[in-house]
């Protein structure tokens, strides 16, 4: 059958080979000893265990991470914690840089692979967790433990989440993490099963596998999976409403008609200009983009405050009555852009207008008098004024600063920003074409 | 004083001379001896009253009404009322025609005066009355035995409202009937004294002079004003928020800058073809006028029909994310027109098709069956689609008949209507040029 044809195809595809799988484990291996050794030379009470995908060989081929967790006793001193967690990690590797989540960790590189070296409270279970990071190495148990030889499966659904683009839990993208991918799986027993039950998830639908919700806690996400290992928690809180659509969508386009594509989509192809001049022209709308650079934040920080920043300027731009068709935000790590598709971007001369209601009658009088033409509109008064903005850019130059911004982007846009139009958007910068074909749906 | 000096010389215009009084009365007097010999003659046991503005001394100058009830007793079958009330009344002129309120009457030229002949059941008091018109004998008697003098005050009143433009009961303009007029003179005891807390009206206002409102009945209208000889009635039931609070308006602007005008305005000049170019210019608004032939009904049929059809246009419009600014309806007996001046009336080529949530699967699917290029949208699919009317204009010409309309403005569209752009609205007949004039604001 066609299924089991691409199937067997992706799995082929996915799977490490055996001599790379060889070759990550005993890295990982040489990494846990070159710690434990230097944990007891230097008499510290720590021990080093692999976690994350490579741990639980779940991992794409061709991935280089390994996560390693640096296992110190629960009641260490967070300071000592920091500072002996720091003096282990950087004895693996000379290449390294520090880096910061809710404590301080380090980044290697060794033997070509990306190592992440993350000192973390060995608790005895979850529910007593100091640190975020103190939970990984309880979702790794689990997995381990009832993933059952379904681990390629699991690879087959995290590239088919890739291929589909709802793949990755960063607040860019919004989707679905590798852990939650294999939860479903351990929920669904396969693939082709987790693809069968993703085609009906709807909004506010519960998967909770080891049923053991606490009801007290409220999870208002679209899709709620709780974590085997914290009752409290959703592990698909990320998730936004769009990308568990998206991949319903997928899931049920791939029942009516499977694809080895689905998994490994063609490249998409950057949109250039004389096919963007040919899509402006025959829909009929115009292109606004305001554009500035990226300020130097991660993605983790910066997706939301574009987010924001996109917001303020729809809602300012429809209360001053003009009309965004569809919008959307980019980053290329160097320049931002917002970009809008208008469906009214030029408005007639006069605008309403609105005054007091009558019954206030100090406001409204001295609104009559300060508008001898002001007229009675239902219980209100009015008058027609000249338009302080026609145009849709025009507004933005005036007022964008004001729009509520994230602090960095906000900083960014006070700095300098530009508004261009149509299809200058594609001077923004790399990866531009390619944003605007899938903003635009443009096969 | 000024305000002293206006109000002589307006009280001396609407005041009738006693030349006029004397004969109206005299006419009265003899209309009435006409119905009560005839009734004698043919023995119904029937008598006539003359009731009205002109029978409680409350008319304005060279106004030539007379209304003269035929009383019958209470017990009078409906269809005896009804044979005999007319008979009687056609006794008193070979000048007249039959006109039909809630039952027939009487509307005949006698002596140069408009005399209406109303049948009605002479019932004991207002609570027991068998038809609307039976209340308006007990109107009269509250007024003739409560207005105490103040006769020339409700004159005054009458006029200010007329020259404000709300002034009238009646559908069209849903302003203020001559007998709510002198409840409010009643009430505060002055043409001024009115105005003084007129300005202050405000929406859910309750007048109850006889201090006995039904609290079981909810008045949900703009003012309630309890009428003296009926508990349960709001006097003001038919204006309307716009009109109450242009009263408002008006008694504000007397106060602080009080003017023979305001009584006696100066006619309103039609806006001409030069000046409605300048001012659709100016504003770079689009002028969009439906106009039919006016079907022959009366008005009070007719401008809830036409302020009916007015919104479901409006709606339409916008449903179709079109913008009106502002709009209204109008007719000279002849045509009707619906008048919008428009904020956008042209849009891009394309459209958003919002399909079914994908939570409803099979809608869901023949949704994506029926359109490839379908997209996830929040929770929806959608598709852009070739809008199928980017011009208003074209929107109305073709599907302003599937609107919901009144039934004879219904049939008159269906029968033919015509679409103008811009000026061309003063070719719609007499009159328009006048109603843009206080549509537009101009003045």
């Amino acid at each position: 059958m066609i299924t089991d044809s691409i199937l067997k195809e992706a799995a082929g595809r996915v799977k490490p080979s055996a001599a790379e799988a060889d070759n990550l484990k005993n890295t990982a291996r040489e990494i846990i000893g070159r710690i434990d050794s230097e944990a007891a030379r230097l008499g510290f009470n720590v021990h080093a265990i692999h976690v994350g995908s490579t741990a639980r060989d779940t991992w794409l081929r061709g991935k280089r991470d390994i996560d390693i967790f640096l296992m110190f006793p629960p009641e260490t001193p967070r300071e000592q914690l920091k500072l002996e967690g720091l003096q282990l990690a950087r004895s693996v590797s000379d290449d390294y840089e520090e880096k910061y989540a809710e404590h301080p960790y380090i980044s290697a590189i060794y033997k070509g692979f990306d190592v992440d070296l993350v000192p973390c409270f060995n608790v005895p279970d979850a529910s007593k967790i100091q640190s975020a990071v103190d939970r990984s190495p309880f979702h790794n148990q689990y997995v381990l433990t009832h993933i059952n030889g379904l681990n390629d499966e699991a690879r087959l659904l995290k590239q088919f989440m890739h291929g589909v683009g709802v793949y990755g839990s960063e607040l860019r993208t919004q989707g679905f993490s590798g852990y939650l991918a294999e939860l479903l799986i351990i929920r669904y027993g396969s693939f082709l099963d987790t693809v069968k039950a993703g085609a009906n998830f709807y909004r506010g639908l519960v998967i909770d596998v080891e049923d053991h919700m606490d009801p007290g806690v409220k999870h208002p996400e679209p899709l709620i999976v709780i974590d085997p290992v914290d009752p409290k928690r959703n592990v698909a809180a990320a998730l936004s409403e769009q990308k568990l659509y998206e991949f319903v969508d997928a899931c049920r386009r791939f029942q009516k008609a499977p694809s080895l594509d689905m998994f490994f989509p063609p490249p998409v192809e950057p949109v250039d200009e004389p096919e963007l001049l040919e899509i402006i022209d025959d829909r009929g709308t115009l292109l606004l983009t305001i554009t500035f650079r990226a300020p130097d934040i991660v993605e983790d920080t910066l997706y939301p405050q574009l987010r924001k920043a996109e917001e303020s300027v729809v809602r300012m731009l429809e209360l001053h009555e003009f009309k965004v068709y569809r919008s959307g935000v980019w980053s290329n790590g160097k320049r931002c852009a917002i970009v809008l598709e208008m469906l009214v971007w030029s408005l007639p001369n006069i605008e309403r207008h609105l005054g007091p209601p009558l019954e206030q009658r100090e406001h409204a009088d001295r609104f009559r008098d300060k508008y001898p033409d002001a007229y009675v509109f239902g219980y209100r008064y009015a008058v027609d004024i000249p338009r302080k903005y026609p145009r849709a850019d025009e507004l933005i130059r005036a007022r964008l600063t004001s729009c509520a911004l994230g602090k960095q982007v906000s900083e960014s846009i006070r700095q300098d920003f530009i508004v261009l139009s149509g299809t200058s958007v594609l001077s923004v910068g790399e990866g531009i074409g390619e944003f605007l074909r899938e903003l635009l749906h443009r096969k």
